[in-house]
């Protein structure tokens, strides 16, 4: 049974995803329906991006990734498909599938093939008329290249890659605030594995890079290894983002303690 | 695999929908289970009556549509089975089926059955206790006439339709305000598609009736086709439901402009 | 077809609960996948402990729990499975699972096999890293002694009983505020099924107890039979929590009228 995760920014109150989830099962019954989030901030293509590509990679190889946030319906941007070594991704081009776009071998088609699209097409709402559809006759066995024409220069979106200074200090910014208020940064843990750090965010210091919440008191600020393998910054059973009243794009900056041993 | 959809005004917190599913599984072990909406304004059928009818069309023929927005529960409305052409509606006999009770051929049979039913019923939760059950007997094959009695007179929301004036220019209402604040009207695209429009609402004037959100600039007010054929009124990229402080039940006006050519 | 449902606290926006059903659908492509809550309040481990026990008894012999809200994560509390005559549960040694702990019979094992984990597990995110794979192979029929050692003091949350007095009044609190605003107690509707009570709640009082919203005006407060089977405080068409101010904890009394008849 082939999968299908759905990820957009229409909410959970309105008929838009039901709608979606019909037409695929439609054409494609046995397909399995898996919702990562619906709940994008309207437009916010690079949330989208980070939540996708976040939850991608615990999924079995050959899932369809389906994602729908898509400020250009009914403009010029390319429905889009693109391919990677373990799975398809089916949305605009828009810089949605950028992680997926930077993986090596990764591929990409413009969509230009009606006869796999709704009979009818609106022109607000591609997502049901046309990336549904694609997404099922794709779990159905249909090539990319069967629907499209293979494009070289598809949208990315911006990277904003964290730095290692000459003088050994490393700046990061936050990339991701989740539900707990829990502010993703940028920064690998790697990097700041050996020795020993100080940790500015908002004019706040934080000693130390812990491996879990569980390692500070209830109410602490602490900066911790996160889940996705890079450094965040938490407060125990609190909000970080709350506290330090800031969000996604706030500076992060890592400064080596004098005289610190490396393990 | 039948399909079961679902639309509540239950929440997604509660432990109401999750019993409701665990219900049907118990007896109908392969239904698919597919979420249309749980977050209904509390007791709103009208929204609920709305959203179904919206998602509905695009589903498989033979699908089950469980609604259960049921401010009378436990008093003396009926439970109901609708039978349409395409789908199979359960719920309470409270207008919730409008949109398909109207269409040809549909009927419509009250619940006296119990047997169908899970063996103890409570007097405020029939979605768990009456409806779920029906739902999961259908999708096993159970005919409607099976559990219940044909009657001729299921309640019906009252209609709120569009009217074309005498002297060619059109009043309709918004019927709808989705997650990006769009306000869905209830006047068909095709009655103003020849010619050219000047939309009025909220003492607000809109030239013209646009194809796509791309055709406006980020932050206009526009007017244009909704993806269920109706005619919307939106922002790009912003809220015309906060911008112009309406919603459902705000009257619009057409007026057809002088001079405009007909294509 | 197993069926596994999930109960968090990680909300629907962020990637968490997708990441989890990724790595279940991988181990056990044919897991039956129910969402009972994502929405339970950050950390609180009592009222996702209520949603899961009040959905659970209406899902099939066999069901799979899988329940995550872990404030301890990361530090010394044991990752569980808990096994009663009709149901599996797995997640954090924390009380979420004292309802079926309580149950005659009920075992719990810690979890210690890391052979049963993903290969690398975070310190922040057991959901995905231990207890979705051993939900996963619960699924495929690895059985929970394979997987940890049986022991015999997990943890439980402290019980909040109801108390029925020698002068005969009952006093019971409220144990859940759902979507509605309903206050559902934990006074058995049989405790006070015969004779006629008064219930006094934030110093309000309220003459009787009835069977349904329907028995009662638009707008007015009463006492009812819950659908879990316990006493539970609504407006109809209304919210009991706004409109008397209080919530999980507040007490309620139950007076026996003077005079009154037993049926």
């Amino acid at each position: 049974m082939p999968i299908i995760t759905l990820t957009t920014d229409f909410g959970l109150t309105d008929s838009y995803v039901g709608a979606m989830k019909g037409v695929i099962l439609g054409l494609c019954p046995d397909a399995r329906l898996v919702d990562l989030s619906h709940d994008i901030a309207a437009q916010n293509v690079t949330q989208a991006a980070y939540v996708l590509a976040a939850a991608a990679p615990y999924f079995p190889a050959g899932t369809i990734h389906l994602a729908v946030v898509d400020p250009g319906v009914g403009g010029e941007r390319w429905p889009l498909v693109v391919q990677t070594g373990r799975a398809l991704c089916v949305g605009p081009d828009n810089g949605l599938f950028s992680p997926f776009l930077t993986e090596p071998g990764a591929c990409a088609w413009a969509l230009d093939r009606p006869e796999f699209w709704l009979p009818q097409v609106s022109r607000t709402f591609h997502g049901r008329d046309i990336f549904a559809p694609v997404a099922a006759h794709l779990a159905r066995g249909v090539l990319p290249g069967q629907m499209g024409q293979l494009i070289s220069d598809p949208v990315l979106l911006p990277l904003t890659e964290p730095v290692r200074h000459p003088d050994g200090h490393v700046t990061g910014q936050v990339i991701y605030a989740d539900r707990f208020g829990n502010l993703i940064t940028n920064v690998p843990a790697a990097w700041v594995a050996a020795g020993r750090w100080r940790v500015e965010i908002a004019g706040q210091q934080i000693a130390g890079i812990r491996a879990a919440y569980a390692d500070a008191q209830r109410g602490e600020l602490l900066a911790l290894v996160s889940s996705g393998g890079t450094v965040e910054v938490a407060v125990r059973e609190g909000s970080a983002a709350a506290r330090l009243g800031v969000g996604v794009g706030a500076a992060v900056d890592f400064w080596p303690v004098e005289g610190a041993i490396s393990p």
